[in-house]
């Protein structure tokens, strides 16, 4: 069967939507070769992941789908599979995330594409360049500047339809307003393990502190700083003949792990917001 | 809705399956609190677990799926979530894999009930009283002795309608006819990483080796010495300065941990063999 | 060589202290057969554990480094390798964290011997019992009876002069004063990775913000609560699926190992201060 | 004090060793910064490594440390702290594990410096010139190719002072010479958990026997055929809905990482040899 879709449905919890949803793929002679669901029991939502492979065309599985959609009040996504996100990153100094994410996009394991890396520094122009990737610097030495840059972010959302802005250490914080207009679809990663060290160099505290694990946390941003839903964690066992410096270079590993894992689940659309929560399918 | 179900189902895959499926759902008014289902590539065969909360009976949920199990020659189960499998432990002299699955029986992470432990030495037979579970001597000295030991199993599986059978470190060989007629609900728990080192001490061979891991199997029992699917497994980081004894206790947590998270998925239903290997809805 | 003896030195960083060391071992006709060193950068301290096989008896041994102690102003333990370690631990009604103690001393992978436990409930007596270690119940209902609860403990700490107190999920407040007093020898296990979620319950919170990673905290106990010296973490993989009770059974598994871990370095005298940190010599 | 070094020290154990190496560094005012030492019951070896900063010169250093090596007829290295190892890396067509190499040496996290990758595929040419990196191409399309391509790099080492070998995906089996001249200095990234599944395509036997892990393996190359000294390993935890090609993926991010630890340990002496094992001072 040629055309394979993944369905993304969300809504209030009751009896019937799978056999709604299931109704509609068979009424197209589609075929699910992939499903994951979850009732949530914190906010009484249902949330589904469905992949359909048919010989009709998605404008037809989208019209099975819309009365089901109605019925139920639901947010419904229809995708194609393996289709990539058009995603903007937003960049700063440090390369290794950049580099992760765009080596593995190349690499065929990160179905995303990348119009454009947006930078408030020059160093990583090179790099975007190595991968073929457009790079543009609007730098911020000061707040009309940062202004600038958003409005920047903005443009480049507008004119090339970007479906996710990834910030790969990106060392500013995002205005409130941009925050609420790109909720769910701004990814950071952050450079410990959260709940965490608060503060400006978590990893001197995590040094001084002695602890054992060191780790990064991927969220999608909000304008609470640090604590928006949570997509991915890891962690890095060290001890204590570590320097602040290598705390710092091995939580860059898990960083770049992290991240890319976590932009992966997102163009895949395996993560569903439940709340302040994530559902991740994966 | 006072009863809560788990269903499997696995058959030939094709469209339509979830629709029938879900529809046998709604005619008796249940509500699909979890699910999970996989297309196999490799042997066309489809997988669900479904839980299912409904006011309707288990006979009604059995009566409603009846055609869908027919129309598909499917295999069914349907069983009430959380009710304690029916495991009988096969035992030697090792206690620490026994403490650790009775000791989360015991905390309720693991719901099974253990009408006997069956010992070919005596060493744990305290330890079965101290968790109020009876202990039965069989030893194993010569061949009939141990076709007396299978015979023993054999009766205690009819007599206690026994639905899974652990080898909690038992270090005898199982017959190929006991490994036959209990195919599918029989697991071991292998000391190694499988693929692994073969032979009577792969503690000792992997320290001459000079691994850096060390880890632990939990496997259905089948005639092919530790090549049934494999169900859980785990790895511990180990180094140059771990003796033989060491990884050995190292070896014995792993053993610990997988076997008994082996257990609870087989309890609650989450293991389905796809051949050779198995779909963990975990 | 007969006498196996492990040594810990301690004292301020300078040149010529490990050729002191290794000379009063050498006048023993000592062989090292592990040796770890470490100096802080931060505190500048010098650490040093020390295993050495000798046929001169420990007195001599003590003998011939008594100077190098004294030049160097340091502080210094010898133990026999391998010596139980005398050990109370203190507990209320979770189970989990005794029996891996317990079980892990059994096995003979934790060096401790255990006079007593001591409950501030009835529900563990059973468990001790089966171990073959005495249980004491001194009630804490209210703040008399807490105070006679740690007079207890003082008794004991000197009756059996117990060289270790582990706080195996007992449930109280330690008073500054015993905190102090046994300051660098009580061990805490924290239901949580640390620095972590504030507060009575801290599973419901990790739930609550869809935390992908659990975890669990051993650490000295000082009257700061919850920030004592690290001494060992672990974590585990959670999902968006976890109830609170599964993630609380997860973070129960992931307490005893941890601690069990954490009382082993401390029995092999592996622990040294760094003042808030650990040098950890595994 | 301005001059750091790194010592190793291999011989057979025996009393009054490291006290005569401390009595050396003591005699040129050294002061012992990180010390680590290993006695192996298996082979009777003697393994240490020692930093040491000290005013006097490397000259001096050795000068006191020759009557040392003498007497216990030591193998035993002497180099400044985080010089580069002068390092040729071979590569055939997969990017992902030079790449990672690459950007850990110019973020810092490698000391190495690589004057040449020589490939046997024009592929990587690309990276190799972004990372600054000269790269040369030698086809093996036939024996006389393949002799051809090793005798360059002999030449390579010889020219280029070249102290270690990295194999990175390099696709061709080298020969027992090669092996042999190159012993303890060439290293390999196996794309399994070792011991592992055999022969070309690990990933599917992976898939098909329904592992739960997979893994990655760095060792010294020798003429067996992935029996050399293990120097690191890794995991990954999979599951039954990863593809032949997925697993593929997640293994290749596990090269990366575990051949970059490798090299890493390797560049700063961290990796001694006893027997067909390491000993790794990390």
């Amino acid at each position: 069967m040629g055309i394979h879709s993944v369905i993304t449905f969300r809504c209030a919890d009751g009896p019937g939507i799978v056999h709604a949803i299931s109704g509609a793929i068979v009424a197209v002679h589609g075929n699910i070769s992939d499903s994951q669901q979850y009732s949530s029991p914190d906010t009484g939502m249902f949330f589904m992941r469905v992949q359909v492979d048919s010989d009709a065309s998605q404008d037809d599985l989208a019209a099975a789908l819309a009365p089901v959609q109605a019925r139920f009040d639901a947010h419904l996504t229809i995708d194609t599979q393996g289709r990539p996100a058009r995603t903007l990153v937003l960049v700063s100094t440090a390369p290794h995330v950049l580099n992760a994410l765009l080596s593995a996009q190349r690499a065929g394991a990160v179905p995303i594409e990348v119009p454009l890396v947006l930078g408030n520094h020059p160093d990583l122009a090179d790099m975007a360049r190595f991968y073929g990737v457009g790079f543009e610097l609007v730098p911020t030495p000061d707040a009309p500047a940062k202004a600038a840059f958003e409005a920047r972010v903005r443009e480049v959302v507008r004119e090339h339809d970007i479906e996710l802005v990834v910030l790969a250490r990106y060392m500013q914080i995002i205005s409130p307003q941009l925050c609420a207009d790109l909720a769910g679809r701004m990814i950071n990663i952050h450079h410990s393990f959260l709940p965490g060290f608060k503060g400006a160099n978590p990893y001197r505290q995590a040094h001084e502190r002695g602890v054992k694990l060191i780790g990064a946390t991927a969220h999608f941003v909000t304008a609470d700083l640090d604590e928006g839903p949570i997509i991915e964690q890891s962690v890095v066992r060290v001890n204590h003949t570590k320097s602040v410096e290598e705390l710092r270079q091995l939580g860059a590993d898990a960083e770049s792990v992290t991240l890319t894992h976590a932009v992966r689940l997102f163009a895949e659309h395996r993560i569903l917001l439940d709340g302040i929560r994530t559902v991740i399918f994966d």
